[in-house]
């Protein structure tokens, strides 16, 4: 059994949010596997998507407090500036944190622990809207 | 085909460890596979997996010196602090690794390069027994 | 529908390098696919893939001089050095990058946002050919 389809979330602020809510009510067919997987991939290079905890704001400042200092703006090597300081390490934080995630599906339900949620993680200063394909495969 | 099961892995100390072998264990039915794939998903978000070099003990006692200096437990910009020192910069580590793994299967096997292993990353100083799911589909 | 092949790219230097055509042109079949998966692994712990930018050079040569400075090759911790002093940072750079990318497929085409294309991150002064091993699978 295979379900795909795009995602479209509304712009957000730089940092990191909380969109597990977001996505599983974007696809009621999770509904319909007993086993299986689903596969969220983003469809740009300066915003990524990573599994952390689901519970304290302060987790999610955090990171953007350490993706920061990192990988820092006004590195004096950077070539690639005409899109903006914001921009060069935006695409280092999307390839360290990677574009997609693939996660089990259990009776109906995404299979996560406890205090694991999807971020979306914004590091343009105004990204915009931001898609994703999200893949659903599995046994019914 | 499908499987999907549950792995418990005992504590580990602090730091990168080979459970290549715990893993295929666990899988008999990795055997039945002709063509397909295996999905490792770690319960957790301060303890991650990661495949690296499976030979010298030296590499995984590199990826702590380099991790633990990537992501100090003193910064001074930490906001949640609460669960301990080590316990912040343990969200930070597991993103930068992720949570997953998929892996190639041929022939009954995990199909990796030569030096190829899987590593537990367990980025607490007292993390406990981790949780994994694993999932399996492909041909027979 | 499942098809499993290797797919064997010639040396490059050391850096980041497109590879979205070679890797495209390999899988012919990814024309069968209505909706599914296309999965790349490469067999090495000192190269990995990462999806980023394809347009501009700069962008690239931007990544490897981010990743030589947040990995060092002198850094006087490091315990395995047998190898030269670009093995261990190509360790710990394939893992941050990641071995493989799971691809969406649609309509017989990887379904990637416009700017996404397939990097081939060589850490290694040296590192000679590379092999991955790419499954595909899905609905026809």
């Amino acid at each position: 059994m295979w379900h795909q389809r795009e995602i479209r979330l509304p712009p957000q602020p730089r940092g990191f949010h909380l969109i597990t809510r977001a996505v599983v009510e974007a696809l009621p067919e999770l509904g319909e596997l007993r086993i299986g997987l689903a596969h969220l991939h983003i469809l740009h290079t300066s915003a990524s998507l990573t599994l952390n905890e689901n519970a304290s704001p302060d987790v999610r400042a955090d990171f953007e407090r350490w993706f920061d200092r990192a990988v820092p703006e006004d590195a004096p090597y950077w070539a690639h500036t005409d899109e903006g300081p914001d921009d060069m390490p935006a695409h280092i934080k999307a390839s360290v944190l990677g574009p997609s995630l693939t996660l089990p599906v259990r009776d109906g339900r995404l299979a996560l622990g406890t205090w694991q949620g999807v971020y979306l993680c914004e590091h343009r200063d105004r990204g915009g809207a931001r898609s994703l394909v999200a893949t659903l495969w599995g046994e019914p």
